[in-house]
C-alpha cells in the first residue's frame, strides 16, 4: 500500500465524460490498495472564462485590492472541479471528500494571483485518508494569513499537488496529463522525437524554463526540494489499464543521478520563438552599466531571459538580451527614450523580433567535453549563424534566426543520437 | 447617513452589464452617504448549471456525503458574483472587498443544501464598512461547526441578506428583483393587479408561501423574528433615478400594524397549480389514524400541504391532503401498497392531480366577519365548485378544479376590489 497523489489538468477534467473517468482511474488505484489524493485543476478554459468576465467589468489593474477579487473569482473553477470529482467517486462506490485549499488548509503569502505556498496542515487529509477516505484537494489556491484566498498563478496546480505530496510524504506523485510523458524535444518538429523514461531533475527544470510546456516550473522546483518522486503520464490511456503497467508509464522525474537509466550526454532538445533580440552597442565599459540598462527594463516590469555582454573593444561593449515578443515594442522604447540619453549619446539600440532560442539540455554534458561544439559544428553544417550563446551546467543556447529554428531542432536531434532508445 | 443591505437576485446580476449596473447603483447609495451591505445571488441559470453538472456524473442521492459535495459546488456561484461585482465597483472607484459566507463567517447548521443559519460574525463586515468600504457578501451559504461549506436551500440569498441586516442591526434591507414589488395577485392572471406601498410581515408569510415568489418565505420569517425592515423594489429601473424616490418605491414589509396605509380587509389573491389532491375515504375514525397515514408519508420525505379530515359518519372518516405534483405518483403508491393493507383493507384511496389552490389573504379579515363567506359567494356565482377549504387568522384557501384557477383569481381580486387604489 503506498500513499499516492494524482494530479489532473485541464483538459484531463474537461467534461463531465472525462471527469467520470478519472473517477474509474482514481476508483482502479483506490481498490489495488493505495491511499490517493486528487489535486485537479478547473475545467479546461473555466479560469479563462472567469478571467473573461472580470475584464468585461474592468480593466486589469495592480492593485491589492483588485487581485485580491481576481483570486476570490478564479478560484471558484478548481472548487467546481473537486465537487464534481468527489461526486463522480462516490457514485463509483469510492468514499470520497473535497477540500478547498482554505479548508486544508494550504498557508500561503499574500501575493494575490501569484502566491507561494508557506505550509500545509496534513492532519485533516491524513485522518480522511486513514479513514479510507479519498482526498480531493483543489490546486491553484490556498488562504494567506488574514483569511483571503489567494491563488498560485497559471499552472498552479501542478505545484499545489506536488506540495500536497510533499507535505503527506508521498510515496509518488503522478502528473496526469494531455501528453504521455517528457520528449527528447517536440514530436510536432521531429517525429522522431522519442519519450524519456526517466528525466533528471535538473534537466526537467531547464526543459521546463525553456518551454517544454509539460509541467509548471515551480512544481519540478518543489519536487526538487522535497524529493518528491515525480512521474508525468497521460489521462488519455483507457482508465482500465493494467495498474502496473500505468505505474510504470510516462516519465519519472528523477533525484539521483546513480538511478538514470539512459545515460545520454543530451537528453532533449528545447526551443522557444516567444522572445525577440535586443542590443545596446557601444555602451562605455564602466562598472554599473549593466545595471543601468537592466534596471531601466526590470523597473518597467519587463521579464528578461538571455542576457550576454561581450568582452569591450576600445573601452565599448555591446550588451545584448532577449525580452517577451509582447514587450519587445515597450523595451526598445524605454531604451531609446531613457536609457540611451544617460549613456551620452554614444550608444546605440537595434533590436530584432524574428529570432528563437535552441537549447540542447542534459545532465550528462557535465562530464562530457566537447558537447557545445559539437552542438555549432552540427548547425554550422547546415549553414545556420549563431547569434548570441549562453551557457550552464546541463545546458547550452544558442540564439538563431527565427526561419531555421524547425531545421535547428532536428539537426540536433539527429546530431546526439535522440532518436535511438537508450542512447 | 444610515446602514443598509442591498440584495440582487440572479436575473439582476445576470451579465456583466447587469453587474455593471449594479455596481453604478450601489455607487449611488454610497455616494449619498450610506454604508452599503451588498448580497448577491448567482449569475442567472449558474447555481442550475452547476447542478446539471453534478446530475450528469450520478444521480442525487441523500447522503450527507453526496450533499456536502453539492455545496462545495453550488456555493460557487454565489462566489463568482462577489468578486466580479467587488471589481465593477472599484472600477467605479469605490473601495470594495468581498467575502465569502466562511470568510465572515455565517455560521450555519450542517444541514447541507438546506442549511440555517446559527449567528453571523459581524465584526470583519463592520471594520470594513468604517474603513469606508462596500462589503460584498456571498448569499446562499455559510459555514458549519466543521468548517464545511453548507448552502441554505434555493432562494436562499434573500435569507442571507435579512440575516446580515439582522446581525448588523442595519436601518433597512433592500430585496432588488426582477419584479416592482409585491402585488394584489399575478398581473399575468389579472392586468389589474395592483402593487401593494405596504404589506405586513404576517400577510407576506402567506402570500410567499401560497406561491407569490416575490421572496423566500424563511427570509420573511427572520425579518420578522429580527424586526428588520425589507422593502421589494425593481433592479430594472434605470440605476440613476433619484435615491429618494427609489428608496419609497416598490414594497414595504410592515411589522408594526397601525403602520399600515392599506386598511383593506384582502391584501391578495394568491394561488398555487403545483399541488395534487389524495383522498383516504372511508377510514376509521380511531385515534392515530392521522397519524398512521401522514407519517408514512413524512417518512418517505413527502411535503404535505392542505391537510383536512371531516367529522366522522358511521364510524368512518375521510381525510385528504395535497402534496406537491413531483410527489403525487410516489405518495398514491405508497397509501395502496403500505398504509391501506395497514387499516385493514376497508378503507380506498383516491387522487387528483388537476386541482390548484387559490387563497385570499388579508390582516383585515382578523376584525372582520363574512369574509370566508363573501369568497365562497363570488366562486359560486361563477359555478366554481369549492373540493376543499382550509382556515387561518389571515387567508381562506380552497382547493378547486385547476381549469377554473385564472377564473377563481379575477372573480375574486374584482370581489374584494383589489383593483381599486387603497381601497
Amino acid at each position: 500500500m503506498a500513499l499516492i497523489v494524482h494530479k489532473y489538468g485541464g483538459t484531463s477534467m474537461g467534461s463531465t465524460d472525462r471527469i467520470a473517468q478519472v473517477a474509474k482511474r482514481v476508483a482502479k488505484w483506490t481498490r489495488a490498495g493505495h491511499q490517493i489524493v486528487v489535486v485537479p485543476s478547473a475545467m479546461s478554459g473555466e479560469t479563462n472564462r472567469l478571467l473573461g468576465l472580470a475584464k468585461e467589468l474592468a480593466p486589469a489593474r495592480q492593485t491589492a485590492e483588485y487581485l485580491r477579487e481576481l483570486d476570490m473569482l478564479a478560484s471558484t473553477g478548481e472548487q467546481v472541479s473537486v465537487g464534481l470529482l468527489a461526486i463522480a467517486l462516490q457514485a463509483e462506490g469510492v468514499a470520497a471528500v473535497s477540500y478547498a485549499g482554505w479548508q486544508v488548509p494550504i498557508r500561503t503569502d499574500n501575493a494575490y494571483t501569484k502566491a507561494r505556498i508557506d505550509s500545509i496542515d496534513d492532519r485533516k487529509v491524513r485522518a480522511d485518508l486513514n479513514a479510507g477516505k479519498v482526498v480531493i484537494i483543489t490546486g491553484f489556491q490556498g488562504i494567506d494569513g488574514a483569511g483571503n484566498i489567494t491563488t498560485l498563478g497559471r499552472g498552479g496546480s501542478d505545484t499545489s499537488a506536488v506540495a500536497v505530496a510533499a507535505a503527506l510524504k508521498a510515496d509518488e506523485c503522478l502528473i496526469f496529463t494531455d501528453v504521455d510523458g517528457v520528449y527528447t524535444t517536440d514530436p510536432r518538429v521531429v517525429p522522431e522525437a522519442r519519450r524519456l523514461h526517466t528525466v533528471s531533475f535538473e534537466e526537467m527544470l531547464e526543459m521546463a524554463s525553456l518551454g517544454s510546456k509539460v509541467l509548471q516550473i515551480r512544481s519540478v522546483e518543489f519536487a526538487g526540494k522535497y524529493k518528491v518522486p515525480l512521474r508525468v503520464l497521460s489521462s488519455f490511456t483507457p482508465w482500465d489499464i493494467d495498474i502496473a503497467e500505468e505505474a510504470k508509464s510516462g516519465t519519472l522525474i528523477t533525484f539521483e543521478e546513480d538511478e538514470k537509466m539512459e545515460q545520454a550526454i543530451v537528453s532533449g532538445i528545447a526551443f522557444n520563438r516567444d522572445e525577440a533580440k535586443i542590443s545596446v552597442l557601444g555602451v562605455p565599459d564602466l562598472p554599473g552599466i549593466a545595471f543601468q540598462i537592466l534596471g531601466a527594463v526590470a523597473d518597467a516590469n519587463i521579464e528578461v531571459d538571455v542576457i550576454i555582454q561581450n568582452v569591450s573593444r576600445d573601452g565599448k561593449a555591446d550588451f545584448s538580451f532577449t525580452v517577451h515578443h509582447n514587450d519587445y515594442a515597450r523595451a526598445l522604447d524605454l531604451l531609446k527614450d531613457k536609457v540611451l540619453p544617460a549613456l551620452g549619446g554614444q550608444a546605440n539600440v537595434v533590436g530584432d523580433p524574428r529570432i528563437c532560442k535552441v537549447s540542447i539540455v542534459g545532465i550528462g554534458m557535465r562530464s562530457h567535453v566537447g558537447v557545445a561544439s559539437k552542438m555549432f559544428r552540427a548547425l554550422s553544417e547546415e549553414g545556420i549563424n549563431i547569434q548570441m550563446i549562453t551557457t550552464s551546467e546541463i545546458k547550452t543556447s544558442v540564439v538563431i534566426d527565427e526561419k531555421y529554428m524547425e531545421l535547428a531542432v532536428r539537426t540536433l536531434h539527429r546530431a546526439f543520437d535522440l532518436e535511438q532508445p537508450g542512447a
